[in-house]
């Protein structure tokens, strides 16, 4: 995909350059969560560009709104997040909330509250506990080696924290790309995602940073669905210190080669997103190819990849490849079913609409593997997409069925 | 509703008069299945007027195909049901088997093959065992009072058989409408869901039996849902045959009267169909008032009746109603949070977008009944739907990952 970029070990968001983060177990979360961090800060020594994705979602929580409003002017210092409360549905008060958080951390930092990112993620309709988090915020240290903390702070239900950076040579120099990210239910994102955040040492102007953040949430968080329910806190944030001292990015190769490097370090943080969602055993990837159009083709892998009997199915490790047609001929997609062709794996179950024998035993062990990979090619047209799900075990109802319980 | 119409006692799809039904176990079905019966047929001794809706999924099984073709003139004497295969993408052959079906009950009935509708229900992309499906039908036997026996054959992980009838005055006759339905999992319809057969001994011309049949639908089977996954099958057929002997319905107070009583069997149906999906213990009755207009209270009705985590938290009787917010946020539906309310019953949680302090344990209990009534008021115009689900539990899961294993 991108030869010029390289994944750094044990990367996070403070590899690049100039960023520290820290946190804190505020007292917020419940003791269900997989880290008891439950508050952080990122800070970047100097000004960035700044890029951020919002979810769709029509009922937006506070600290979106906030956010929004602060990344009007394309830069952005710091990032103040947290877990055990999604400040969503919460009134005027809540809108307060968020306000003062940022104002919080600003003071904290030094910086304009304009110039501090907010988000959190829980549970939806109920305030912030602002006492502990007035001082949770004041016992934060921020250090060069911080991002994995900041990367516990913000889980929920997650198994364990979604954190990775990516570098390249540009002009002598070497620029990163970190990110972490948040998110084991309420996941199927429209134009944006979960909690994701991004950081880099590049020196970009906002436009093209937040073209380029748009590109890759595209083919990343953007076709990752864990339950079909899109979230009221999605946001993905990306912030450009230029710490990294190299040329500053403006166009040609140079983008190319920050594009490329973006989206494979998206595509990584989405694929863990889904292996780690709620009560899952399995990454399913599906890959839909030949669709009249590209539109077309996310359209029906992000229906396979989401269908709730597609997912039980390959939980139970049960080879009902059916209901993969059936849910690629309900997702608006063009489907001429005696055109259609269907792997999984490399096992062909159907071939140009008629079904082939299969090996039962093979096609069962296929589906007990880590990644479980359907292919379906339509034979209509040039559309190529490829979505990201997981299982749907019992374990998802019992970790959603007690949620604030 | 409707006060001119009431629903018969222990009434079925064989209640109207001058309709004969009957069923065999002819081998076609898993022994995990609630009835053994999976094969039957309807017939009616008079010509009949005939409407049907199908899926909009784009795979479509043969069976529709054929059901189709038979309905081009509006005119339909019996309908040959199978369960424990869905004969769905299932090729040439497939289609050419779904012919046989309709040639051979044909045969049996003496009547022309286009007379006949076919429907199929089970396992998608493996072809009927006609050897059996041949034999089955030789052996089925008519009866007036059959239509029970054809309600157990077309169940496949239904717990029990879904039939009424209801029944109205008309010109100094009765008519009767009768009905029985099909449908555990794989529900999310779209014009047209599951199987349901409906017969009637009203004088119908096609099409005002045709709208009508639409219309109720509209309002019943396209508002619910059970695991958001759309058929490949879905049928619905509807025949008229003026048995009762009361004058024609060609419009005017008697059409009225008549769309009512099948409007009311329709929801009915609808809401066993949810009652009954495939693990629930709960149906879920969501209201949404106030939408800009009646497609957005649709879309944010059924949204929050299919969302995954209002269907887990009602599971686990968990009064996390942010879930609903959220799902009629995505659902399309405009929605200001500042303006929206929500009751549980009869318990107001949120009153213009403020969260509002509630009793936990009331709540409980409310989510803890047979029916589970959400009513979510937006504030924003005139309109108005009712949708129904059910709960998702870990049963639903079990169920659906050894479907084929």
């Amino acid at each position: 995909m991108n030869p010029q970029s390289r994944f750094v070990p044990k990367g996070t968001i403070t590899t690049p350059r100039g960023f520290r983060a820290g946190a804190v177990a505020a007292g917020l979360k419940a003791p269900m969560s997989a880290s008891r961090l439950d508050l952080g800060l990122l800070y970047s020594e100097r000004p960035c560009a700044a890029a951020g994705l919002f979810t769709t979602n029509k009922v937006q929580a506070a600290p979106v709104l906030v956010s929004r409003e602060h990344l009007r002017h394309g830069m952005a210092r710091a990032i103040a997040a947290n877990s055990g409360g999604a400040n969503a549905v919460t009134g005027a008060r809540g809108l307060a909330d968020a306000r003062e958080m940022a104002a919080l951390a600003a003071a904290r930092l030094g910086l304009a509250p304009s110039e501090v990112l907010v988000a959190s993620t829980g549970v939806i309709g109920v305030r912030l506990p602002m006492e502990r988090l007035r001082a949770g915020l004041a016992r934060i240290t921020l250090s060069r080696r911080g991002g994995g903390k900041l990367a516990r702070a913000i889980l929920t239900t997650d198994r364990g924290p979604k954190e990775a950076a990516v570098s390249f040579p540009l002009g002598g120099e070497t620029v990163t790309i970190g990110g972490i990210a948040k998110g084991a239910g309420m996941i199927h994102p429209h134009l944006a995602t979960l909690l994701c955040f991004l950081a880099t040492d590049a020196a970009v102007s906002p436009p093209l940073l937040q073209g380029a953040l748009r590109d890759a949430a595209d083919v990343s968080f953007n076709l990752l669905s864990i339950d079909g329910d899109t979230s009221t806190n999605d946001s993905v944030f990306l912030l450009a210190s230029g710490a990294a001292g190299a040329p500053p990015i403006t166009g040609g190769f140079a983008e190319q080669v920050f594009r490329s490097a973006l989206e494979r370090l998206c595509v990584h943080l989405a694929r863990e997103v889904a292996r780690g969602g709620e009560g899952a055993s399995r990454l399913i990837e599906v890959t839909v190819e030949g669709a009249r159009t590209q539109e077309e083709a996310r359209a029906a892998a992000r229906a396979i990849a989401s269908s709730n009997l597609v997912k039980t199915a390959v939980y139970g490790a049960d080879p009902n490849w059916g209901r993969v047609l059936a849910a690629a001929g309900r997702s608006g997609a063009d489907l001429a079913p005696e055109r259609a062709s269907l792997y999984l794996g490399d096992v062909c179950l159907l071939r140009g609409g008629e079904p082939l024998p299969f090996d039962h035993e093979a096609a069962r062990a296929l589906l007990r593997g880590d990644e479980v990979a359907w292919r379906l090619e339509l034979a209509l047209g040039p559309g190529r997409a490829v979505a990201w799900g997981c299982d749907l075990s019992p374990e998802y109802v019992n970790i959603n069925s007690s949620y604030t319980s």
